[in-house]
């Protein structure tokens, strides 16, 4: 006997979450079935739903269910420091813990030439033109620290340059109650090279 | 911002899978919304079909979408050989591992008086009813080594005692492959009670 049907079919498509396997994905199936199938049910309708409404923002291109999301149609959001981040996840994260209120913009992934990802991928052109109104002041750099992050950003920052608009990038160092003993060499470096005033 | 509308309701509903906390959740959530979403799609489609049409087989309460499932429904499997586990996932283990050829009967659960759960939540009628027929000569137990499972497997037992059936409990021991010096106590006691001619 082999899983066949609609059962292989729900075990198949779980696959398509991050970190999920064959194994996890028919344990995920099983617990979606033999559980409470009212909880199965508004999951398969919420995604229905996210599917269909969720867009990216037409400004800052992160994910939302209107034209603009809450932080562009903000009037009391400063435009004159935009965060450029890669992911909507970041957005979250930042808005949540550092006060910012700035505006965003987000890049939905990295400059990548090997994997086909140029600057028309991560709508560029966008940026371009809110460089080009003169609104920003300063673009603050926080992109991951990956090689493609670094070239993404340095990228960026020439664009800004090129607009008259100064570049700044968010400081990597030891992470706030870390221990130096079990940070890694080049965030160590990093902490080193850019110590400050004390 | 917060997380609102159909982006949170996405989260919140992902929540339901095993294993699955905020944090995974949410990189679940904008992993859908920001990778493929004809996958995102195919998944929401397959749950939806799955909880509609996937039910337990009327004789031996495995999932199925017919009214039998695939071992039930087949002539050639031997009636007299009737194993008993605690989940579908286990007949397809058993299935794919072990060349048995008997017929199944899953628990959907294990006996937990302190949860509400007896045998009538177990379906032991309808094992009894099979017993009762005269066509299984050995029941195998198959449930696990945990309190409840050793209870639900005495239980069992008593029922199969009552109505002429010999049962029989699949072997526990060490691994196959695995080295002694990393097994559990409990194991290495049940191996080495256990032990058989040479």
């Amino acid at each position: 006997m082999r899983q066949t049907g609609r059962l292989a079919q729900l075990m198949q498509a779980l696959r398509c979450l991050p970190g999920v396997g064959p194994k996890s994905a028919q344990r995920m199936a099983f617990h979606l079935l033999l559980g409470d199938r009212h909880s199965a049910q508004v999951l398969a309708h919420a995604l229905s739903a996210a599917i269909e409404h969720i867009v990216h923002c037409r400004q800052c291109r992160t994910l939302t269910e209107g034209e603009l999301c809450a932080v562009c149609a903000d009037p009391k959001r400063d435009g004159s420091q935009l965060c450029i981040v890669e992911t909507p996840a970041e957005v979250f994260a930042i808005d949540q813990s550092t006060g910012f209120k700035g505006r965003f913009f987000v890049l939905n992934g990295r400059l990548s030439p090997l994997d086909g990802i140029g600057p028309d991928e991560l709508r560029l052109d966008l940026l371009e033109r809110r460089l080009q109104s003169g609104e920003v002041k300063e673009l603050i750099l926080a992109t991951n620290t990956t090689v493609e992050g670094e070239a993404t950003a340095h990228y960026i920052s020439e664009m800004a340059r090129h607009f008259g608009v100064r570049p700044t990038r968010i400081a990597y160092g030891v992470p706030f109650g870390g221990e130096l003993e079990y940070v890694d060499g080049a965030t160590l470096a990093h902490a080193f090279n850019g110590r400050k005033e004390f």
